[in-house]
């Protein structure tokens, strides 16, 4: 079973706004078997938007929406919904009975074109929205069913959870079960880890896939099977094929990064990290106390930018940095063995992004 | 006229990574006069691929194709777009050549499966990538111009500088002249904003568009008028009116970044810089040093994270911690007029994204 996913709005192509509602949904989808053929941006003009809903419900099972359900003039979704396949719009009592407790509930005003948003095509059923005021519905347009959902991120994927991602469940899950996992890497160039596993990265199955990104290469293993237990087998013997030959690169998983990955290893052995940066101006520490109770671990840093700065805050001798320049093996591990700031100084070099 | 994009790649669609080469294309099309109105992604299915073509070349009238150029059998740009003109694939002799030397530069060897990047369909004209391996091509299809780009941004995007722009600039420039200026707000919400220049913003041209982001609030100004000039008044008109309801708020226009503008500043007055952080745990040092030339100004950085680390690195007292947290108005002025680091430690509060 295939799905398209439309994403609508003018700002999504002419204002430099990334649409992210997307990504959400193609990996929710994957996870329930469906795979996502095609992603589809359209403004608001109602020709295209007609133009681009009627193709993707020509040629994939399932056709989700995004945007366009608020309540001014260029808010098309439910017009062209109902438009598509000839059905007028409805007014909907649920919808609006949510929509005035909502609006009350904060205390707003009821202005009237707030009605609109409670219209829905003849035979939708509705898919409250747990979180803000448009609501979202789902129909069955020709051979494919047609969702709508709202554009703002944390409301599209509210509805999702508890709206629409049990409909799919019930009438497209238990077909094929996909897993997935994404080892994550660093240090090594994407051909030099292509060469290290070009023997798995062959098999058909499970799908192998490497992505080089700013923090290092991912490696994924995709297992699509006809059970749940089959994907997951696939996946660990592969996992644990490339492992023997990456070892140490690998350093997190799914979505982990180095930060939380280093975070977690110092609480487990109750150390603490301070840190002396140069070149990075700050991003280590910022880095790592991005992490939800970093506070535990993270003591202070210092920034010695400049050479007086170095030499000053750190006692690199100036002569060291003199003889080997700031930007050298040999200032970076006087900056680590420098004068201790707290009981040991762990310094890092050029880290990610900088 | 109206241009569609179409990013294809695996990838795109189900490993999560964020596709980018739309946004920068749709606003170099923007400028030249071309109204991006679809953009798609899809996979490498040939099958895929040739319907979501064979939509565009119907649909607008500049198709730009980004990725699947490279040398492997699921890059299939070059196929689906021979085979959707009837067209035959060719050898082109200068792509050939231009390949070879580009990779005995880079001291690597020529695989036989290089070849396939130098075939173009018949009748179109290449596009030399300045940057990397595989090259691009441009025909007429139908009633629509097709141009094909490397995936990889870099290459995509000097290709398209100095190879593509010219010829769309050439066929389709000097019917609209649009023009834009963006100003960037900062410490107020969107709806302060809207609510402050509500008059400005309900005028129908030029179009005024809000967007908040995690750095502030944008304000963007559009205009598509008959001349340059009388697009460029009219956005110069309405900016000004903008700015006689915002004022200070408004810290930069058109992408410059608060460190950007905060380092211009700074080189004019002949001022050094030094921060003192706490929560923000190192990401203003991190923001200031990521500006090109930043080490004329910036000197150092303390990061005290801990209630120790602010005693003892720039002195702190103990118990006005103690009496007004952390997190404080209090504290936050006692680090900036803390013991001086350098002359003067300017101390900005959790600035930007932590």
């Amino acid at each position: 079973m295939r799905a398209e996913i439309i994403a609508t709005g003018a700002e999504l192509l002419t204002g430099g706004i990334a649409e992210t509602n997307s990504a959400f949904l193609s990996e929710e989808l994957l996870l329930l078997g469906l795979v996502p053929a095609f992603r589809t941006i359209v403004g608001d003009s109602e020709q295209d938007m007609e133009e681009a809903l009627s193709r993707a419900l020509e040629r994939v099972d399932v056709v989700i929406v995004t945007g366009g359900l608020g309540p001014t003039e260029d808010d098309i979704t439910r017009k062209v919904a109902a438009k598509i396949g000839k059905r007028r719009l409805v007014l909907n009592d649920d919808a609006l009975a949510a929509i005035k407790s909502r609006l009350s509930q904060k205390g707003r005003k009821y202005p009237s074109s707030t009605d609109r948003q409670a219209l829905i095509p003849a035979g939708a059923r509705l898919l409250p929205n747990p979180v803000g005021i448009a609501p979202g519905f789902y129909l069955d347009e020709g051979k494919a069913l047609l969702a709508a959902l709202p554009g703002v991120p944390k409301e599209m994927e509210a509805m999702f959870a508890q709206g629409l991602k049990p409909i799919l469940t019930e009438r497209f899950g238990g077909r094929v079960f996909i897993r997935r996992r994404v080892l994550h890497t660093f240090g090594m160039s994407e051909s030099d880890v292509n060469m290290a596993i070009q023997d798995v990265l062959k098999k058909r199955s499970p799908r192998l896939g490497l992505t080089a990104k700013e923090t290092g290469v991912d490696v994924s293993i995709f297992a699509g099977e006809s059970s749940g237990a089959l994907s997951q087998t696939l996946i660990e013997k592969t996992e644990s094929a490339v492992r023997k030959k990456l070892g140490d690169v690998i350093y997190g998983v799914d979505g982990q990064r180095m930060e939380e990955v280093v975070g977690a290893l110092l609480k487990q052995r109750r150390l603490t990290i301070a840190v002396a940066e140069s070149c990075t101006g700050g991003l280590i520490g910022a880095r790592i106390t991005n992490i939800a109770g970093s506070s535990e671990y993270f003591e202070r840093g210092v920034v010695a930018y400049s050479n007086t700065a170095k030499t000053g805050m750190i006692g690199v001798p100036a002569d060291l940095i003199e003889r080997h320049g700031a930007v050298s093996r040999e200032t970076a591990a006087a900056m680590a063995q420098g004068r201790p700031i707290v009981k040991k100084i762990v310094a890092l070099g050029a880290w990610g992004g900088a």
